[in-house]
């Protein structure tokens, strides 16, 4: 994926962007990750390569198993087993979204239909279960217990975020902390143990090793907080993806929870009406875009990420500087402006 | 559940059964396995609990737990870690409970409203993903890498065999040896997976750790063989059970494979429109039920069955004698009697 990114970036005769940077340092451990995630995926049950093919070929930017390969070059690693736990790291992300796509029933991801609509709901319920197993396959591979725990409890941490997030759906009453347990679990817990492990495979002291913990769990924050204001903003538009994907599914993020707080008794009296109870006419998207806008919704909400993206950076104070190091600093950055 | 279990045959007057006899054997660890249920299915998340608690209070006959406490015994295991590995093994069975209700939009589970019917699809799922990663955090805490090669494998194996049998359900043209393969995917897996541990952790050679992953296997087959038979059977009923859910849901199992292939063209006819087109009248079970009679197909799955429970008996021969080998030898025959 790396390489076609940079290919992007030469062929339209534009400098690469911080996260093709951050791509290019590990483009030849990439390509061996491709190699592993491909042959992982095969079993003697055709549909499973067919329907995880459909998924992890979509692509998406690979961004949790670049962290991987990035965090443990940075700590100096010269074997191969980051290429294995990157990975493993993508096959968690990419189970937990087979099963999102059935819980939300969402009709698109990447811009393509879903699996749980090419191929329903069960085999989508399925092969997440079977790329999760084969997730926990890779990650025994490398022969460190350290690493076992790190992954095998991000993942345990990963569906509480989604039980919590189902909980809180269409509930305008969701403070701001719950919204951020719900987003430290079903996000930034994986972009987390992803940097963490990176360390640990290094062997690196448990300082480095926390250092990149902290990196990852506040990147993940940032990154879906981003995430979540994208969703009502034209830069959305502008990237191929649907705006008010959230908005009708009622998901309480924090762009509704500040328009929320900060809005009188009519205000919310709306946000009841749509949220609560999905009650949405046509116009309803526009008006909350206004809203949200009226009150600095989406303004700081991008602030806030840019708050949790301060400390993904300075998390990094304690590495020597590194061409990886300068380039996992830069794509936090690059992570929050996607949101203006 | 042992202790309960063999309280109800000493109130009712009888003798226990064979299962009862096993379990009595592993009472002490199965309490302790009781513990550990309870406590790592706790979440900040109340709904977790709330849920998992459901399921696995409603009990099950604890059978795969109760093979690996019995199996890591009657290898002379002395430690603690085979009731964290019993534990381990019943989360994955009541994931895939979790998730195969969801899948055969099941409304009852072990007598009880199903999850997914008093809590919905969503949250069935995604407390699934929460047994299974808490499953794969038990499985490292023993810290054997070959434990978890095994019982990772194993998970990654029942998901193919989920998704074969998504594929071959309501397929009349299912070869037994199709189906033969579904359910070494589905059961019999994680029965081998259950057993083979308890060699592991303690230390037995390669050819006693070979002999109880075969025992499993073996009994595993023919336990899910008795269980189709039984859908079809008198004797479910007794059981409180209800007779016909695979034949409603047009699930193919070895039962109607035989009563298709052995049937002429009008039979053939009417399993096509029963299980295929799933055209289904109130007459057709008692139908069902008669032309597997008529053909000896719920007998001969029976025997088929008592095969596989013979090449599990004599599994066991490597072992030497001990109360433990007695009763896992018995309970082959007493799954077996199930089904007749």
């Amino acid at each position: 994926m790396a390489v076609v990114v940079n290919l992007d970036a030469e062929r339209a005769g534009r400098e690469p962007d911080a996260l093709e940077r951050l791509a290019a340092l590990v483009d030849a451990d990439m390509a061996r990750v491709n190699q592993i995630i491909l042959k992982q995926m095969q079993s003697p049950v055709a549909l499973i390569p067919e329907l995880a093919g459909h998924i992890i070929a979509a692509g998406g930017k690979r961004l949790r198993p670049i962290l991987t390969l990035a965090a443990a070059r940075m700590c100096g690693y010269r074997g191969e087993h980051h290429q294995t736990l990157a990975a493993c790291v993508e096959f968690i992300h990419t189970a937990t979204l087979l099963h999102d796509d059935v819980v939300d029933d969402s009709a698109l991801r990447r811009g393509q239909d879903s699996a749980n609509v090419l191929w329903g709901n069960k085999p989508s319920v399925l092969v997440g279960d079977f790329l999760f197993s084969r997730a926990f396959q890779l990650m025994v591979m490398p022969g460190s217990l350290r690493v076992l725990e790190i992954l095998s409890g991000a993942s345990a941490v990963i569906a509480e975020g989604e039980v919590l997030q189902l909980i809180t759906s269409n509930d305008t009453a969701t403070t701001e902390l719950a919204y951020l347990e719900v987003i430290k679990g079903k996000t930034a817990a994986l972009f987390s143990a992803a940097c963490e492990v990176g360390a640990v495979i290094a062997e690196r002291p448990k300082t480095e090793q926390e250092a990149l913990s902290s990196y990852g769990l506040n990147l993940g924050i940032a990154f879906q907080l981003i995430d979540d204001a994208l969703d009502y903003s034209a830069k959305q538009e502008a990237l191929g993806k649907t705006v008010g994907d959230d908005f009708r599914e009622g998901k309480i993020t924090l762009p509704v929870i500040l328009a929320f707080l900060r809005g009188g008794a009519e205000e919310r009296t709306f946000w009841q009406r749509v949220m609560e109870a999905q009650e949405q006419r046509p116009e309803d998207l526009q008006e909350a875009i206004g809203l949200m806008t009226r009150h600095g919704a989406l303004k700081d909400t991008v602030a806030r990420a840019a708050h949790y993206g301060a400390m993904a950076k300075d998390a990094l104070g304690i590495f020597k500087d590194s061409p990886e190091k300068r380039a996992l600093t830069e794509v936090v950055d690059f992570c929050i402006q996607r949101g203006h």
